[in-house]
């Protein structure tokens, strides 16, 4: 038997000094990785989706602070501390949408500011691998707790990749997926393509052929019809930031997944780690949403497809509003229906027990 | 002031007796012509969509009859009649799913039926030309009853092309969004890319550059983000095949479209000639769905763009139900809410005036 692409596949590494990224840009094509041994390069790998998703981005970011406080450390002993907040700027303003950067720099500022003299860089190491152990866990716990909401025999749907390539490893609602259909529960799975992107044809296709999990591409636009016809039971996806109310941002399309969702009377499960949770806001209305490039849209691997002077919108996020979740899954358990009560006492227990 | 694409494109053309074709697998890269000299080379364009559109595909074959009946008249001008047979059957086989392809054959058959002894080729031809120019004529009047219900100020969302690509010239959507946004009264128009095919992309904006009319492309997964921000006052679509209780079946896509409005409370109209109209179905339920090869989804422009191993499930069409549709625009006027009632009205009164 061939080893699971959860066990050989890793996003973002720690190797030799360096992050380690496998270029993401270029699966499933070719197998390369990007090697970056300062802060610079880590944001600008974020910014141009060497490396993506929600969670595997944070873990990146983290390691982007060991290698900018060892380069500061080592450049002024005496000022690193003051001068890392350039590199601390740059890694937070490398993606705007996913809150799970910005959580992972406040842990690795806690551990900067509570490192004693001498070379932050193992400490500060330590805490980004501890991190990454974190999110990985998180992640089959939440494959777990998800799981437990499919009954056999069902067809899912899912947007974008969540796998292990957007997180520390497993994934988030691809992790719900395995373990579901490890379980026997799962009989079907369809993948979203995912326009502009193809996260979904490149990356989580790529992901299940590896593990021997058979999947069906569809064009987005196809996700209504698939749900009219009696084929999927529940969409499964992931999130980017999960405002105080429940609203959830993630990957563009998300939102019509779960209109049409709501339409069909199939269920809707959004799985995240509490990372992804921005108690600042207080709704999806405030969470900023990346607009990128319109040659994304217009281009395909570089080959124009569209007409020479049309222009494009290619908003990279979508909220959905909290009433059309059913459920929210997080390394801390599920609730039905997320609101602001709701998802308040699941992150109070959580302080508590934590 | 450069010409307009409505008056300068011609999808199909009668030219020295052949069928030329503009390659509409090519644009908007490379404008080349397809010629056809019989009738297996007008379905082979037909169902390889060097040709699409459901009123040009059944001009094309008006045009194929010809082809056809001067071939058979030459070859055995005694069993003509009897020979034709295989070309109608190869012709209607074409594609399934729009009905004006066998509306149009229909049409052929009855004057097939009707020339007396000699060479067929001049009446037939008359006729194919008349069903062309008559098409064009509708595609006016709708755009003339379709732009009427638009109120100035508004922006509109098209799907896949329905333009002088799709049809005998100008369109039918997009000729009423072309006639509404001429009288001022459209401010906005977005075109969904439409995946696999990219007829948004790589048609309806090629159309709608040539005209002077700004276009932004959008991911379809996008739509419902876009409505959700208030952008769009009416989704306008073509239609490959309307029930007799005015179930629509269009490009995929359509259906998801037309939940999101709803759920939007933006208006969804759609635009067809009453050749798209099919008495003989009670509902949508019965139109057939022609599904496509994989390849459309898993490749594009011959560059594999999923992980090898994945599957592909690739509908070309979906129904959109009659309740989920606020405007039907036939050449003989408009229906609020289209059930089989109404459209039987407006059928017969088009029988009582034709």
């Amino acid at each position: 038997m061939s080893a699971n692409a959860y066990d050989t596949i890793r996003a973002v590494a720690w190797a030799d000094g360096a992050v380690r990224l496998l270029d993401q840009r270029l699966l499933p094509g070719r197998r390369e990785y990007v090697l970056c041994k300062d802060a610079a390069s880590v944001a600008q790998a974020i910014s141009s989706m060497a490396v993506r998703g929600a969670p595997a981005i944070g873990i990146c970011a983290a390691y982007g602070v060991v290698l900018a406080a060892g380069a500061r450390y080592a450049a002024s002993p005496g000022t690193w501390r003051l001068d890392i907040e350039a590199d601390l700027a740059l890694l937070a303003g490398a993606r705007p949408t996913a809150v799970n950067l910005c959580w992972a720099l406040d842990r690795m500022r806690q551990k900067l500011d509570a490192v004693g003299e001498g070379d932050p860089t193992l400490p500060l190491l330590d805490e980004a691998k501890t991190i990454h152990a974190q999110d990985l866990a998180a992640n089959r716990a939440m494959a777990h707790s998800g799981a437990a909401w499919i009954a056999p025999g069902s067809g899912v749907l899912t947007h974008c990749n969540t796998g292990s390539l957007a997180t520390g490893g497993y994934g988030t609602a691809l992790g719900v997926i395995r373990a579901a259909y490890a379980a026997g529960q799962v009989e079907r799975v369809f993948a979203d393509e995912t326009r502009p992107w193809l996260q979904g044809a490149r990356l989580t296709a790529w992901e299940l052929v590896q593990d021997g999990i058979p999947v069906t591409l569809i064009a987005d636009a196809a996700a209504a019809h698939l749900m009219r016809q009696g084929q999927v039971q529940w969409v499964i996806v992931g999130a980017d930031r999960i405002a105080a109310n429940g609203d959830t941002a993630n990957k563009i399309g998300t939102y019509s997944l779960a209109v049409a969702a709501r339409h069909h009377g199939v269920k809707f499960m959004v799985v995240a780690p509490s990372s992804s949770v921005d108690l600042t806001l207080a709704s999806g209305a405030d969470i900023p949403i990346e607009v990128r490039a319109p040659d994304e849209v217009l281009a395909l691997a570089g080959q124009p497809v569209a007409a020479p002077g049309a222009d494009a919108w290619n908003p990279a996020f979508d909220v959905t509003p909290a009433e059309l979740i059913d459920v929210l899954v997080t390394e801390k358990g599920a609730i039905e229906r997320p609101d602001a009560h709701k998802l308040a006492a699941l992150l109070r227990d959580l302080e508590t027990r934590g």
